[in-house]
């Protein structure tokens, strides 16, 4: 027999499956009230558009439907986004959009273009747990800059931007969550996003923005995005379906200066040569002859009353000990209990007690937040979100120490 | 303004856009007849079937359908692949399998997982280009091994690895497309495929297999993959509904020994989270309820005729200086010009006389094989076979010394 063992590339080895995501996978089908997975609520999908879009697609253009396509990605597709996204004297054109199949290859086709081992990414605290794992896929090492309400602290990162530059070390770009950030439900202000740019500019460093939650907002103004304000090409801007349409498809997008959009296209090439055609076209059809704002509207009705459900909830059931973020959109709560739990160490007791969330330490780069929890409303029944919130609750009241 | 080129990784700045594929980008609506891409004919795809396939999948399992689903792909079609594929005696199950976006992401995967930068690939000469490139977008470096009617010389392969064991060079893994081999046409034979076994078995390396002719066969007898051959974990092999079905789904697989599949999972789920189950439902609708084998039965009809006309007119117009190979399946023919001609050289020139070829010296690793070129059937009509090899065999004959 090969000792496989022995074949991996450095990289490879150091990625090890999490422990919690298999946890998730036996659970599935179980009694567990999970809140822990990013699924969007089905009740969303509009199933019945998609059908008539399907059969349209198929008797009219199945020849190029089912066949190879480009690399770049549907020319139609990308330029609705870039009417759809940016103003239009944001100046762009199709050199600075490439489709991607769902924006965690987004992400992996960014730090496949930019990152050596060893280059520095910074990140927020707390900050999405697959993103890290696509920078640490191409060994890039990641350091976390703490947020407050509006965002990033940009005073932290200027601190840790001379530091760095002091010790010779090389930052490729800051990776930000710039609304209802995943997990911490925090969205940077208007100003701070200015601040960062500023700041880029002045360190000369590219800014990743992740933007899949951008449409869901529950209430408020909208924040233009990092990309809208940028006019120089610091900043790379990912963007999805999955929250707005259906992840079915797996069809997002990145958007950036034409140099770095044309490298990823090569890149892409060599990765998967083009993804499904037969996906994008579902997708511009539906926002070229549905009502995709209309879906929009309706689908931020349903996260809104589950938010608020969990939020009412949360105070019904969670100890006085306890806090939590109270996000304007998105997907997530994020729970913070006394320092002495372990949020990783009660998980198996909450599985008993059948509801599942996502320990929050893994998400923190500097390895803290041991005592939090990202809590998501956007899958369960809102009958569901109050019976998990119920548990959970108990099961933590068992740990608070009077 | 941000500088772009100061930031690429190393790996990344080594990849440059390939010309030829710029060139067939401009001459796509043209009037220039294409030998170059290995599109399947769209005739060959079952439109009506998929379309009632959509509506069937849209109305039962909707909520499914749309949404995220797991990182090794549907269940059920990884089962059906490993008994459609395999006989009831090889033993598997569904740790062995694994579904990808194309093949084109399984020879990324395996690539990311296997290759430190340096680490050496074995290759065929010629070989199968965009493989080689995923291969370099790891650094991995290609060496070239002979072919002849039989496949890969494996006494030749023999004396490489002598010697590159004695320079201590690593060799990580031998890629071969076993059938109908993409560019030369070759197929490799039952008895030099069980000398490559024992070969990779006393030196301890593994073969990835890429087998994406493997039912376009048009005569003879079908020959068992390596992959069914090999009961100890030595063979990835890579297949691919794009040749049987249609590309426009990205519906792929790689099979392997449990723990190369193990990690291959893991390194796709920070590559793109999964593949869009929606796709993945058609392709094992199909296979389950539809005649996946008389579409392929049909496809052979088609493709074995294609073949044909375009072996009669080489005949008839390419000057007797030239060869070529008479392939027994697949999508491509290969041909050898006197060596004083260059067909990369000659490509404008073909151009203009409105018919384009791949030229051969990027499928080969050593740098050779500049008199050669790819010529393939499986996209243009018959006519338009007849018509564009007229036009080159017109443009060759030009440069023929008499």
């Amino acid at each position: 027999m090969i000792n496989t063992e022995e074949f991996y590339s450095i990289l490879a080895s150091r990625m090890k499956a999490s422990s919690i995501r298999e946890i998730l996978k036996i659970i599935q089908n179980s009694k567990v009230i999970s809140l822990a997975g990013g699924m969007p609520d089905p009740a969303t999908f509009p199933v019945e558009e998609i059908k008539e879009i399907t059969q349209k697609i198929l008797n009219q253009k199945s020849a190029q439907a089912l066949q190879y396509s480009s690399t770049e990605g549907l020319k139609e597709l990308r330029e609705f986004l870039l009417n759809y996204l940016l103003s239009a004297n944001r100046k762009v054109d199709l050199s600075n959009i490439i489709i991607t199949s769902g924006s965690q290859q987004g992400l992996d086709l960014v730090s496949k273009v930019l990152l050596n081992p060893g280059d520095l990414v910074i990140v927020e605290l707390p900050s999405y747990l697959a993103a890290l794992n696509a920078f640490r896929s191409y060994g890039g090492e990641t350091i976390g800059i703490p947020m407050d309400d509006e965002g990033m602290r940009v005073d932290c990162l200027r601190e840790t931007l001379i530091q760095l530059n002091k010790e010779g070390k090389k930052v490729k770009f800051i990776y930000t969550i710039s609304n209802f950030q995943n997990p911490a439900g925090v969205t940077m202000s208007l100003s701070r996003r200015k601040e960062l740019l500023a700041l880029v500019k002045e360190f000369k460093l590219f800014i990743l923005e992740d933007n899949p939650y951008d449409q869901l907002r529950f209430e408020g103004e909208a924040i233009p995005s990092l990309y809208s304000l940028d006019e120089e090409g610091y900043v790379i801007s990912l963007g999805t379906f999955s929250k707005i349409l259906c992840p079915g498809l797996r069809v997002a997008w990145i958007m950036g200066n034409k140099e770095i959009i044309e490298k990823i296209v090569i890149m892409k090439q060599a990765t998967d040569l083009c993804s499904p055609i037969f996906n994008q076209l579902i997708a511009y059809e539906y926002c070229s002859n549905y009502n995709l704002d209309k879906n929009i509207a309706s689908n931020v009705e349903i996260y809104r009353k589950k938010r608020d459900v969990m939020l009412s909830v949360l105070n019904k059931y969670f100890p006085r000990e306890t806090s939590w973020t109270k996000p304007q959109g998105g997907f997530f709560v994020f729970a913070t209990l006394p320092e002495y739990i372990d949020t990783d160490e009660m998980f198996m007791d909450s599985i008993r007690a059948e509801v599942a969330y996502v320990s929050g330490s893994p998400f923190f780069a500097d390895g803290k937040g041991k005592n939090t929890m990202r809590l998501s409303f956007c899958y369960p029944s809102e009958q569901d979100i109050e019976e998990g919130i119920r548990r959970l609750g108990a099961v933590i009241k068992e740990r608070i120490k009077s």
